[in-house]
């Protein structure tokens, strides 16, 4: 007998009248007594195999009776197109094999769970078909933000997570390293990426950061995923430019490539659709206006809370720019705004729907001296910053950058409640495991 | 006046005969009094610039006298075709602007400099012809990464950096983590991996592991990038294959599309124009006996060291697969051999030249009472593992993977002598700095 020929389910349209052998797990199980199926899933797709009885062995019609919800098994046999079936194929099986039993308390169960427990049993709950769609949507914008910046001439740079101490800020997990005192895991490879911008042009880090704050919010993890393009010599209107390119990118990428797993989820398709650029800008004064308008007490000089973000996108259909945040609102090495010194040239990306903001960015402050009044006015330790001023000691240049949340991004794109369901394990603040 | 066109050193080809604006830093001054020659980078390439004294304004020919290395400029004038150029292209310039002047005393200078002095200025170092041409292979290395797995339906899955105790093995860095005691940083995305593969069929992860060992070698990263495939119902054959066709897939592609920055950095080209499949596929037994030959008092049942490694390579031309060794020197996870159960179903991909082992792989143990019985064998705490037991509990399945280093591989490919040049900021046992 000659060796089988494995197929995945996603190959199997090319292998119609073939006889191949599906390798997976069992979701769904019926006989009719005479005729019995089999739906199995392998990660590429969902297969139906057909038993009739009096076309299988006994052997094999007794081993469907003894399969279970996710029983692993080979199942062979001939491939048949039908464009009822869901991936337009299905399977004449004649044989069946048993590689892993499950026993009957599989605790993923057709029924509504709690959270807690579904988070409890992730590496379970990472099976069913709403999770698979999301992994797969999640790894589309992943390789679509490596195509963007690659076809671009972006160098990928990863900046280091481990970081000497940069003074005394909140929400930094700690570890000790060596005889070197304490290490910080990085919030951000941004620093690094300046450096980098200045040797290699166009950068961008794609990295986990870490936040250790006590939020618990639908929109906060303790770990979280971060792309962080640097480009020398561009300013802050051109930063946008480019950030706009990008999001509409990674939209427009998932929207070409992954519709069957977005309408798999439940996702409308319309508001994605229409995110292309130009995006919506709007000074930040001019924000103030509008949100006070419709009643919120924010004055000119806060930062913007979730709330007036979402008064903010209610009156548009694309993302919004709201741009040039007061000085005090965002961080020491956004640039002054010649234009208004009391602001910086900054922009923050609200997403639609309600998402809030997917992108922070600012062209950076390229004068030592107004960066170094920044610093000790923050009162961050000035020595720690040394090899940052450095680059606008020698040869100092306009550049501009952004940071862009991937997890924000996939929950947006698809339209999740809640940002544990972006990213395969999520760590938060009570959820270390599994 | 209309607007300036500006384009990148890479670009010019594109604008021969045309009028642009190139930013960047200068790199090489010299004059003879009537001719000027302005050498700038800007990440993209190398680009002189020619400014004829009676052909430019007072004002740009003063300018160019109070130039520096490094200071960054603008600089205005012709495309101009010439093949005797690097890039292919010289700028008959028009107009200078500084943008950014850089003191006379800039750290690195074209003389020799200490290890510990470059490294203390890797943020300057970065921006060194070499250094530059390393980052852009080591780009190119990360997109290939991506690419293969992309065209093969594989799904990337990040997995937690923060993980919760897994017993108290060495080498873990920790941090405090809110209520749930210490985190520690993962040295290995692979049990993840193969929760995830259950999901998804065939997934990899791409990300930083920690090692927080005091070794001192050239070849020993405190924080480096792994990539860890991982694949339902590969066994320990198919699991190599894929190794090699990878491997050679990442060679090849530097051969192809990064020939300049190999020349660059001085890589002879002809080892890695080898590495083509099938790699050389040896068993541990006969690799002892190997080595024993040729005086290595190594023996059965020792993992083999850095020297044995060497003394095996050397007979090869192509990298070589050191299969199944004694299981007391390999992880608990790993298969055990049913043609000898004191062996693993593993491999470690030793590369050629003597750069040793780059990705270490082997088929899982899918038993359940088999892998139960190693971790307390291991002493290693049998209720940490629960959920990756449930993998065995709930429908085991046959499959592989392997872990590949990231930066062993880029110093292998590009033939660097010490790994810290491979990565754009390395942390090492003293290194925690820029």
């Amino acid at each position: 007998m000659s060796s089988p020929t494995f197929a995945r389910i996603d190959e199997l349209k090319s292998h119609a009248g073939q006889t191949v052998t599906v390798r997976g797990w069992v979701t769904h199980l019926r006989s009719s007594g005479k005729v019995a199926f089999v739906v199995l899933r392998d990660g590429s797709g969902s297969l139906q195999a057909v038993l009739v009885k009096n076309q299988v062995s006994p052997e094999t019609w007794t081993l469907f009776s003894e399969l279970t919800q996710e029983s692993s098994i080979a199942v062979t046999g001939e491939v048949r197109l039908d464009d009822r079936a869901p991936g337009g194929v299905e399977m004449g099986a004649k044989e069946l094999e048993l590689i892993g039993r499950s026993p009957l308390d599989y605790p993923i169960q057709p029924k509504e769970h709690g959270i807690d427990f579904l988070m409890d049993n992730r590496h379970f709950w990472l099976r069913s078909p709403r999770q698979v769609a999301i992994m797969r949507i999640r790894n589309e914008i992943e390789q679509a933000i490596h195509d963007f910046f690659y076809e671009r001439g972006f160098i990928r740079v990863d900046t280091p997570i481990l970081t000497a101490a940069i003074g005394e800020r909140s929400g930094l997990f700690s570890t000790e390293y060596f005889d070197e005192g304490n290490a910080y895991l990085a919030q951000t490879g941004q620093l690094y990426g300046e450096a980098a911008a200045a040797a290699l042009g166009k950068i961008y880090t794609f990295g986990p950061t870490f936040r250790a704050e006590k939020s618990k919010t639908r929109r906060h993890l303790t770990e979280f995923w971060m792309i962080e393009p640097e480009v020398a010599f561009n300013d802050s209107a051109a930063n946008m430019r480019l950030q706009e390119d990008f999001v509409s990118y990674l939209v427009q990428r998932c929207l070409e490539r992954r519709r069957a797993e977005l309408l798999e989820i439940g996702r409308a398709l319309a508001p994605p659709e229409r995110e292309k650029p130009p995006f919506h800008r709007l000074d930040y004064t001019d924000a103030i206006t509008l949100i006070q308008k419709k009643g919120s007490e924010t004055k000119w000089g806060d930062d913007l809370g979730a709330e007036d973000e979402s008064l903010i996108v209610a009156d548009y259909d694309r993302p919004v720019f709201v741009m040039n945040y007061p000085k005090e609102a965002k961080a020491f090495y956004m640039k002054e705004n010649p234009a208004d010194p009391r602001t910086v040239l900054c922009d923050d990306l609200l997403a639609t729907e309600g998402y809030g903001e997917i992108i922070g960015g600012s062209q950076r402050e390229d004068d030592y001296d107004k960066l170094v009044a920044r610093i000790k006015h923050e009162g961050l330790p000035i020595e720690a910053y040394d090899w940052y001023l450095d680059l606008r000691r020698y040869g100092t240049f306009v550049h501009a950058g952004f940071g862009l949340g991937l997890e924000r991004t996939v929950a947006w794109i698809c339209g999740l409640q809640h940002i544990r369901e972006a990213i395969p394990f999520a760590r938060m603040m009570h959820r270390l495991r599994p």
